[in-house]
């Protein structure tokens, strides 16, 4: 099966940043073929014809908590949420139901908005990895590793064992890789940070975790450690090459120099971290050091939009002004992290994250139709100032066509919406506990 | 002529923050009737049933340059471009028609993002005020006081005497204010500062200029006068009620004090502030005080969105940050303040801001279908913190419905937009003399 799309604004996003104005791409089965400029050198199956939109590869969205859907727009300006009402309502509510179809709404809203990989962690990832399977989007998928009672194991580190099983069940599926991952420094006591992190070098994942986040993590291990999170992190041999260190948003720079030298990387989340009065990660400290440094929307409790858009405009607006320097970060820089950034961050940079012969054929195209993009001389302005989720009007997932004119081809959203509806009846009961702080 | 809407979430933005979950609104001609809980109590020759959308007052955008439509993504991370190429560029490019293209534009997008009510400063304002007429959107079109040449005048100050003209053609029309403006405080001599504000004070208009937004502004007037440009405004007796200060990035509490006690107004471009790395302005310090603020997108070649949406968010998660705080600026004070607090800020808050009996029918609707907008505990939050342009479906502006399922209902954009193409050319080859630069 050959599909061949001409007449595209092609950003390959290639190590040269190629970028073909009115180009072509050749998608045979799963992969990209080729791809160039001006009219396509075979003829496909199927052809299309872009119009001139703006086709980049899929976004890549390095930290999220998909299943979190039923707790967006629950007390985001509170104060402490996680520990006040996040924690304990997940762990008397979350269902396997409710995880499976809020992961499916969410996948449904990471593929309307062109986000075509995503790294999750959270509990019953299994029925994370079911509607993952079903949307046809790729997934790296966490159970998480935490000290306390969860909604999926009665026992404190239940994930680990939960987590062999979810691994040994779903490795070798072609687009999800099974995981566990701890939930945080501070979460996990240091013989568990080890265990997990043994358990992902035995079936050679990422490993992935929150870490120098919050100011208590801080505080608590300046006072019990007087060391910070990263630096214990590499005292328990725990930075490392498969090491993806969520948010690093209070980091000295010895703190960057260690994570630079052992070759981990970074899952920046500027929405949710800013939404929450947190910080600014030091992104330009870490880039310098050659850190590889990806985008994640964080769950959508957290960051609330599951999209690329959301987090390219705040990562401009942050960072130029955290610095105080407008040419800091092009545009072009900025798609390169949401894109090509973030399958290095995860180690899959031979397979996704630019459009490249061989790699697999995950793209985004983005409409210029719409008020907001236009005019358009530089597609990645666009991209980063002006473009939003509604733009996206089509995505392929290793060649499979999921979003055509913005809408889902393989599922229908109202009936997922319904589904999830008749799920959240018990969560929004218990919800109600909490109801003087949210 | 009388529309019913039931089946709102209404968020009337009244001083009680008044809203109805299951609410209806009566429009009478142009203005609003009544709007409460329940099913209408009246009928109307048009009733619409708005299906559990959000329903709130049009946006008030209390700072831009509309007619910067043909700028949008060029140059976008060049540093000090607004004396690199956008002067030079306009000063050459900028025609009558290329002004009412680009307005008219501008102004559609402003409408399909919900914006009924926009504050503009620039040059051909004449053009501005045309496209504005015809639109049926509400402006107060300031014409540009500036000491240089100009695209509309080869003398410098020649705005003065164009805008006394323009405002005498324009005064009286119902949806149209007509004044002058200074372009900034380090822009205008002295003398023409005052002869700007007295012709503001003679024709009732407010006030505006660019203040405390440059770096090279805050050091010319401390090294010129020793003052900060606040101080200097007041030394000249031009803070008062009628003022209106756009920027004030960097501002000291003195400053803030003094803006407060003369009931000066701020407009405050998040957007267009941060992404040129310039700051944040102390907007706490602001409301703090008392000092109506309002929020405006700025330019398309500075803020690149004209969406209110794009404001919400950035100013969530800046303001939370700049001081530490999540549960500092709730979404519903946000949302306030691109309604109530722009209406205030322009001394128009009798007229416009907030859904309440008397007050102009000026009403966004927001649907909640879209995937982003599910699930919604909060309409405050779904606004500040998933919303985007695409989520306005309906929008009136003194009772005419002018956006209706998300397409304009007077003007074709595909044939605004045919025809700023075609006025275009010369503006885009002119352009390349800088393209060194951008």
């Amino acid at each position: 099966m050959r599909t061949v799309i001409e007449h595209a604004w092609v950003l390959t996003m290639d190590p040269e940043n190629t970028c073909y104005k009115d180009g072509y791409i050749i998608i045979e089965d799963t992969k990209i073929l080729k791809a160039g400029e001006g009219p396509a050198p075979l003829r496909g199956d199927r052809c299309i014809d872009a119009g001139g939109a703006i086709l980049l590869p899929g976004m890549v969205n390095v930290h999220c908590h998909v299943p979190m859907i039923p707790f967006r727009t629950m007390g985001d300006d509170c104060q402490d949420r996680l520990r006040r009402f996040l924690f304990p309502l997940e762990e008397k509510a979350m269902t396997p139901a409710l995880v499976y179809w809020a992961s499916l709404y969410g996948i449904a809203e990471m593929l309307l908005s062109g986000i075509t990989t995503f790294l999750d962690m959270y509990y019953f990832e299994e029925q994370a990895a079911e509607a993952c399977d079903k949307a046809g989007i790729r997934g790296i998928l966490g159970e998480t590793v935490i000290g306390q009672k969860t909604c999926d194991s009665k026992a404190p580190y239940g994930g680990l064992i939960y987590g062999e099983e979810f691994i040994q069940k779903w490795q070798g599926h072609p687009r999800i890789t099974p995981m566990v991952c701890p939930h945080a420094t501070n979460t996990s006591a240091p013989e568990y940070l080890q265990r997990t992190f043994a358990l992902c070098e035995k079936y050679h994942t990422p490993f992935t975790l929150h870490a120098s986040e919050m100011d208590y993590e801080m505080e608590e291990f300046s006072k019990n450690y007087h060391m910070t999170p990263t630096a214990f992190l590499d005292s328990l041999g725990l930075l490392a090459p498969r090491t993806l260190l969520a948010h690093c948003i209070h980091m000295t720079p010895e703190d960057l120099d260690l994570v630079a030298a052992k070759g981990a990387s970074v899952a920046h989340c500027i929405g949710s971290n800013t939404k929450a009065g947190k910080g600014v990660a030091p992104v330009k400290g870490m880039t310098e050091r050659g850190i590889p440094v990806g985008l994640g929307t964080d769950g959508p409790s957290s960051g609330n939009t599951l999209s690329m858009f959301t987090q390219f405009r705040l990562f401009a607006s942050f960072h130029k002004t955290a610095n105080h320097d407008r040419s800091l970060f092009t545009a072009r820089d900025i798609v390169r992290l949401g894109t090509a950034g973030g399958a290095r961050a995860l180690g899959m940079e031979n397979l996704i994250g630019s459009i490249e012969p061989g790699r697999e054929a995950d793209l985004v195209m983005v409409e210029r139709g719409s008020v907001n993009m236009f005019p358009c001389y530089n597609p990645y302005s666009a991209l980063v100032y002006s473009a939003e989720r509604a733009n996206v009007s089509r995505v392929w997932v290793a060649g499979q066509e999921l979003v055509k004119d913005g809408v889902l081809t393989q599922m229908d959203l109202n009936e997922i919406r319904r589904r999830l509806w008749e799920n959240m009846g018990d969560f929004i009961k218990k919800s109600q506990e909490f109801s003087a702080i949210i």
